[in-house]
């Protein structure tokens, strides 16, 4: 007994046959006597083919335009999957965004919420005994604008409800079954977790496993929603991403992650001048770059510096955009761009009390002869980047040096 | 410089490059000086596909959940518009039922428009320079559930606008040209009308003409908007339906119509109490049969009556349960059935203070060796009831007794 939101991607609510496979989760769940709030993307195929009107129209459509259409998309969802529960007999009503109250700011296409105003109906009609049908990814702004929340964004719909209604527990269903200690294409042992914390998950979103988007894991750390990540084929037990707890044991490294197609700009001979780095990266911000780490050493003498950063490959033009505006500023400088770069990362909280991570991982990667290029350290991550043909074999080696493919021993 | 709404419908949509024609439209308006409001229907291939998704999940859709559903097809028509009339380098904003305010009671599927809220918002929009395009055919009820307005919507949504925002013309842009004098396929003299009064459009569409929805004709009627139905192909001035005005010179009859496939039901040797014809219509309207003219007739002696009444053919089936009833409830009835009939009427608003008119219709159809088998007139009709097979024949022949072919002479 207890409320639940479950909340189904667009692969899962791609035709009416998965619509009623996940009408079936949902009212199973009501079954067993939760309350019950779903809320769903669009149909995979429904969002392409809106894009697709909008580019026949335009080459430029405006991000609110953008917003009003592809929100029709998660409202015939809703409609159909709360037409397939009453199909099967049991009560159901859907919900826009705007219907639940979900307030945004205006940031077309990537909308940040600000708060859900209509927790009370939907707490009504639960109580009514309705399964209740949200849009996910959709919110309206003060003036009632309709907006989107961008990538991940059905995933925050879900969390951000569970925060709200206070829900025993968000169910995310996807293709995948779990989170895993590293990406069993590339680790054929990598094993499910149990459970991981909201701040591991935070850093291997960031590193590439796609699972989950830091937005919403972020959002269920900051309101205590407990996240459960399970595959919409089966009913095998999911990863649950759960609030910090000694309670549950601790490990030192829950995951390993390895992040392809990264590459690496030198900036050499750089005048050493207050608010130099200031001035390098909001040239780089300017281009919508993303930068990684960022290394910056001094020369003797105080006179030059040399500075590098992590960009992912996407943006190679760009950063060759910036490099030629930053050598007409700076004609002492001159530049290097590596490229074909990855980056192995292991995470853990139990690092913030643990010695010894880095120097078992360096070692890892010596004993496979993989060179390290680059090493970077935050609070619970060691990051390491590679040549990225290393990069399957490095991870590999260090999931199996932190014993990831093995039941974890307490170490508490 | 005034305050116009174009309405454009399903076909009128239906693709990139229909969007782009009736963007172009709009611009003109707004170039000429005016501020311009846009109304649109769902682009026609959505609203099918809309359908056949529902009926893929189910074969009995809820009413709110169909709502909510068809509500996305205009709601992708006016971000579309939207996009090709920034495309042309104009302002442009698109509102939903909803945004615009367009308030109904919770009739699922056949709302009632109750107000507008946010006439405010849209002129300050307009103001702005903005063109703003409305979905049509959508509004929300009290608790912003999303409601659909049934057949001849946007017509309805075009209109209530025109009234709240006291536009100066309501252009609704259809596959016809404007209102003729009787239908052209049938009677190829017959001639588009430069204007009509309200009351007059208002019997020509129950009477079968399929240009305008007779809700939103009455609407234009209560408020007094004056609607311009014309080509959506062409530049050419169509029909203006207008405020009834002796200034406008009178004529008898503005334009003749058919209607088709009709059928009468009779009931004979009903016995006659207090409370039949409510009694025996309570049944027909239990099943929506729409009826129309009835008539009955008392026996000498008063203890029985008969009772025939009109119908269209599609209700036969339903007629035929109805009598079935009746039997039961009154042993001594008998009925007869007369179907392939069809209805030839004339309509115009000088009836009321000419005389002669049902005699010269009479004649005509006389001279044409057409029998009439039923007559019923209104303030304004005068209809008579033939067989089916004579109806076309029947239409021209009225329509040139009238001489609606030939200018109108002012008869005032």
């Amino acid at each position: 007994m207890g409320l639940i939101v479950q909340k189904f991607g667009g692969t899962s609510v791609a035709d009416a046959e998965k619509i009623h496979r996940a009408a079936r989760r949902a009212i199973r769940a009501k079954l067993d006597g939760n309350d019950v709030v779903v809320v769903v993307s669009a149909m995979n195929k429904t969002t392409d083919e809106l894009v697709d009107l909008a580019y026949q129209v335009t080459d430029r459509p405006s991000r609110r335009e953008m917003d009003q259409l592809l929100a029709t998309g998660e409202q015939i969802t809703i409609a159909l999957m709360a037409m397939a529960i009453h199909h099967a007999g049991h009560d159901a009503i859907s919900l826009t965004g705007g219907q639940i109250g979900l307030r945004t700011d205006a940031s077309f296409g990537r909308a940040r919420i600000r708060e859900i105003t209509e927790r009370g109906r939907i707490l009504q009609l639960l109580k009514r005994g309705s399964i209740v049908i949200a849009a996910g990814f959709q919110g309206v702004d003060e003036a009632l604008n309709i907006t989107t929340l961008g990538r991940g964004g059905s995933d925050t719909t879900a969390v951000a409800l569970a925060a709200s209604l206070q829900a025993d527990v968000c169910e995310i269903f996807t293709d995948v079954d779990g989170i895993y200690s590293a990406d069993p294409r590339i680790v054929p042992e990598a094993r499910k977790l149990p459970f991981i914390f909201h701040d591991e998950m935070l850093e291997l979103a960031s590193l590439g496993a796609q699972v989950m988007h830091s937005r919403s894991v972020e959002l269920g750390k900051n309101y205590d929603v407990r996240i459960h990540v399970r595959s919409s084929y089966t009913d095998a037990k999911g990863t649950d991403i759960v609030k910090e707890s000694s309670d549950l044991g601790q490990i030192i490294v829950r995951g390993a992650a390895l992040k392809k197609d990264l590459a690496r700009v030198e900036l050499i001979g750089v005048p050493n001048k207050p608010g130099l780095a200031s001035e390098i990266f909001s040239h780089v911000a300017d281009r919508d770059i993303i930068v990684d780490d960022i290394i910056q050493v001094i020369h003797k003498g105080g006179e030059t510096a040399d500075l590098s950063f992590t960009i992912e490959a996407d943006n190679l033009q760009a950063a060759h955009l910036v490099i030629e505006e930053l050598r007409r500023e700076m004609p002492g400088m001159t530049s290097e761009v590596k490229t074909d770069l990855a980056k192995v990362s292991v995470v853990g909280v139990g690092m913030r009390t643990h010695t010894g991570v880095a120097s078992r991982m360096f070692e890892a990667l010596h004993q496979a002869n993989i060179n390290i290029d680059n090493i970077s350290t935050s609070e619970i991550v060691i990051s390491c980047v590679v040549n990225a043909e290393d990069g399957p074999r490095a991870l590999r080696a260090v999931h199996s040096a932190f014993e990831l493919d093995q039941e974890p021993r307490g170490t508490a």
